[in-house]
């Protein structure tokens, strides 16, 4: 399970600090769509060159104008880039087809998406399938992601995000995804560092591999 | 009808020497979603500072984090801005607020949007409704904003776009659309202010309103 911090609503720099400050702990780095909209690509461009050793995310959440935005993001230096399942299916198509010629990693962002959605974006195996629930879900609804339920015969990468804590993310391991992406829970903490290190703990013993 | 220029996949300077060729023609100036994900908030500013007498439209395309992000474009100096038809309701909720308090527009993008969802969306009477074919759609599906049925109730304030030009127009103005958005017809034009002129030509014949 790796984790992947999201950066957002912060200035370039606090976002290099802060990856810097956890970067011991966090496997992959999210450039959130919120410095990409206000900072636009230098954002990705100057994350990148910090963290040439990470997995770079650019969460440009992309519904249109594929080819552009995801030749932009990789270009600029991210790994993975994010389409919305929301989207007209041409637009997911066109994301992937960017995605196989430059040798990159989609992710499918599957909020606000109906069941007929989620089941027709299957036929993108080699997708990252994100479960989201939304910042403005959580900050005026109070949703959270629990007791979502992950179809199981899903056998694709999944992603999950959406205000997971430290006490979350233990229900959450049952969907057995493969990255857990979290923002506020590490970069809104006291000690960001401390609770890098306290999530990367849980994770390993949840793994059963705890270095004793 | 006003004309609304939409600017994209190109620099903020050549965006402000577009606007500024064609200014006479058109009435509101889109910063296209291309060029604030490319360069970020500051092409709304440069863009409203070069034309503070227009209606600068933010095509931001929210479609989560709707206080920061509608916050960010109306002090940057948008008057309208976009979120995506196919967001949780809440976030559109949101972006409503923001603009009541700020004494601004909201345009909402009904791309990909079901029947339900449309539906659904008519509980926002002030905003602009915008019926859109993208530009992924046009380009790989070839298809155009044609033979597209607005419901005959449809009480609000209607917006178009899709590959939109002189000819079609024609066909679209059945609609009677507030607004018609016309990107590379006008901004791919060998003669982009003859090609602007011309669509004001068009829709001044079309009101019945032609100066002689």
């Amino acid at each position: 399970m790796k984790i992947q911090l999201a950066l957002d609503r912060m200035t370039i720099e606090e976002a290099i600090s802060m990856a810097r400050a956890v970067r011991d702990f966090v496997d992959w780095i999210e450039v959130g769509t919120s410095l990409i909209k206000e900072f636009g690509i230098d954002s990705i461009k100057e994350i990148k060159k910090a963290f040439p050793e990470k997995i770079v995310v650019a969460d440009i959440k992309t519904i249109d104008n594929a080819n552009y935005e995801f030749e932009m993001c990789f270009k600029a230096g991210a790994d993975v880039a994010t389409v919305m399942g929301v989207s007209p299916l041409v637009t997911i198509h066109s994301c992937f087809a960017v995605a196989e010629k430059m040798n990159k990693k989609v992710m499918i962002d599957l909020l606000n998406t109906s069941d007929e959605q989620k089941e027709s974006l299957l036929q993108f195996k080699e997708g990252v399938f994100c479960y989201h629930v939304s910042k403005d879900q959580q900050e005026m609804n109070g949703e959270r992601l629990l007791g979502w339920e992950v179809p199981t015969d899903f056998s694709v990468t999944i992603a999950l995000a959406g205000g997971i804590t430290q006490k979350s993310i233990r229900d959450l391991s049952t969907f057995h995804p493969s990255v857990i992406i979290v923002g506020s829970a590490i970069t809104k903490a006291i000690d960001p560092r401390d609770a890098a290190f306290e999530f990367k703990n849980i994770i390993e013993q949840l793994e059963g591999n705890v270095n004793e």
